[in-house]
């Protein structure tokens, strides 16, 4: 409850977005400032006053450090300002009447220790906490329901059928790599490292996995893979390897538009040339973004709560610790430094 | 029915193939020769004998003229033998019991003046005459079918929604646009002349319509057209429109994947750059190819019919005389020199 003024005054440290970005981002287009924050909500507000726990590094954060925000269905960050995103924190105090002191949430949140958040409605409040709380930024959050909604919803998967997933180790792709296989498919990732590749054999039991960085021709490995060619395809890169996927259609080839994180630090994307092969295979490129399927997280959580509990799904985070290691964090991320669910901890609790 | 042997013998005209084509198709890719053929199909036969009257020059042909099979649906054509495509066709002599003498038949034959036909199972038989014939070739044909289908079941069209179609005064287009206006969208079409941009608006009600030869960028001009942004895209032309319709896309924008005829005599084609916006407009690219929805031409004939016969859609048809004239009209189709849907008339009945 808002009590009546007063409240601990504490410092806050908080990830500054100093200017617009073009190319790769770096870590001096962040910097981290410390203030100080009443951890009280004022008198009469709606608002709750927030711990935060975990932040997540998400390949979308890169759109919003561009001054371009037509066509963005959320808008760029504001230079002076804290970067935000999602994450998981915990409710301190509280002046809305969902939320009490001691809940746990995850929705997004800024970059910053401590957070009054004027618009809780849009938080999700965590009732399962015998899994770690950190997944809650990428298994059980956003990244859980991009590749719920993306496998699923999008691309209507079969038993028996060829599954790609590019970018496979990360938040998202290692998630849809074990749906795919728990549904019975054959499962085929890419990745940018040895031990990458070997993380998705030995830990999340892809069929087979390939070093993108060590295949000069895309095309011709997607062929040895899929002899009979691809069903579905989970695009996380876009670029050179869309292009060798085209090559490679089954008819009816299902392709989730995800993301294309090889293309959003070039001033001009790469060309995508065989995109008539999408008429010839009859084959679909749909884009979705995780926002739009919210309302079925009760669904993610049925699905994959159980699996996580029996060990039948593993969920592999890159956890930094610290407030001060998220800009490293963050730009490591489209640099494939990353090794699964890249996460910061600002506190444990 | 067939009888034993004899039938008159007569001369027969053919469209040879003569090699393999790469870039623009030239007349001389193909040659006429002259043969003979006996007007009876053989004892014991199932095959039926045609003459054939409509020629139908489609820019799906251009493929089946490149030595490249893989991943088509279709292959391509054998140098020294006629090429083929979808026509309309008189049965002269029937071995076949679901064909008799005098039937009037549409599908796939080839281009000489008379056919014998091993397979007419695969003919559709026509039953509506009171129409033009050469419509069987068109609107009442696979460019009926395709628009149908990329319409109807690819882009589940609304009233009142946006809609753009590329090459929209050719076969295929001018239906579409007209399909569209009938159901109370908002229909813009672009074409390669000033004549065609007249016809759209004066003939087929399209609500607006530019000639992208004089439209240095296209991507400002759809932004002129659709403030709004494009629900509906029914793409038949692919490479730079169907970038700049990718900077245009209002939220769950379609795509239907017809054709991308621009592309066809390229040897690379051109890239395309604004794929990641499929992602951000959360937009669906989908290919598709009628013969896959000919099992739903009766659908086409009793939504069409009407309309033709109460003068509610017309059809505008390029009509060449004589068999002679095939090669120079199917390659000026490549060139855009046709004025509607280009036909080639080998025999009136």
């Amino acid at each position: 409850m808002a009590s009546d003024g007063g409240g601990e005054e504490v410092s806050n440290k908080r990830v500054i977005f100093r200017d617009f970005v073009t190319g790769f981002p770096k870590e001096s287009d962040m910097h981290v400032t410390s203030g100080t924050i009443k951890l009280k909500v004022p008198e009469g507000s709606n608002a709750v006053l927030l711990k935060n726990l975990y932040l997540s590094c998400d390949p979308s954060m890169r759109g919003r450090m561009s001054s371009f925000t037509e066509g963005r269905y959320i808008g760029s960050y504001i230079p002076g300002l804290p970067i935000n995103g999602y994450g998981v924190a915990k409710v301190l105090d509280s002046g809305h009447p969902n939320f009490k002191k001691g809940d746990l949430v995850w929705g997004r949140i800024d970059w910053e220790e401590y957070s009054l958040n004027p618009a809780p409605e849009a938080l999700f409040k965590i009732q399962h906490t015998d899994v770690p709380l950190s997944y809650y930024t990428g298994i059980l959050g956003m990244p859980g329901m991009t590749a719920y909604a993306g496998f699923y919803e999008i691309c209507s998967p079969k038993k028996g059928e060829n599954v790609f997933i590019s970018a496979a180790s990360g938040a998202v792709g290692q998630l849809v790599g074990q749906f795919a296989k728990l549904l019975g498919c054959y499962v085929v990732g890419s990745a940018g490292s040895k031990d990458k590749v070997d993380l998705l054999k030995e830990k999340f039991g892809f069929d087979e996995a390939f070093n993108y960085n060590e295949e000069p021709d895309l095309a011709a490995v997607l062929k040895r893979y899929f002899p009979e060619g691809i069903d579905i395809y989970f695009e996380n890169v876009g670029g050179k390897m869309l292009d060798a996927v085209l090559l490679n259609m089954r008819v009816h080839c299902r392709i989730a538009a995800c993301g294309m994180i090889s293309q959003y630090n070039l001033e001009k994307h790469a060309g995508v040339h065989n995109l008539a092969n999408v008429i010839l295979r009859q084959a679909r490129i749909e884009g979705f973004l995780a926002p739009s399927y919210f309302h079925k997280h009760p669904q993610l959580l049925e699905l994959v709560l159980p699996y996580i509990r029996e060990g039948k799904i593993t969920y592999v985070e890159d956890i930094t610790e610290g407030i001060e290691s998220g800009p490293s964090a963050l730009v490591g991320l489209f640099r494939g430094r990353n090794f699964g669910k890249q996460v910061v901890v600002v506190a444990r609790e």
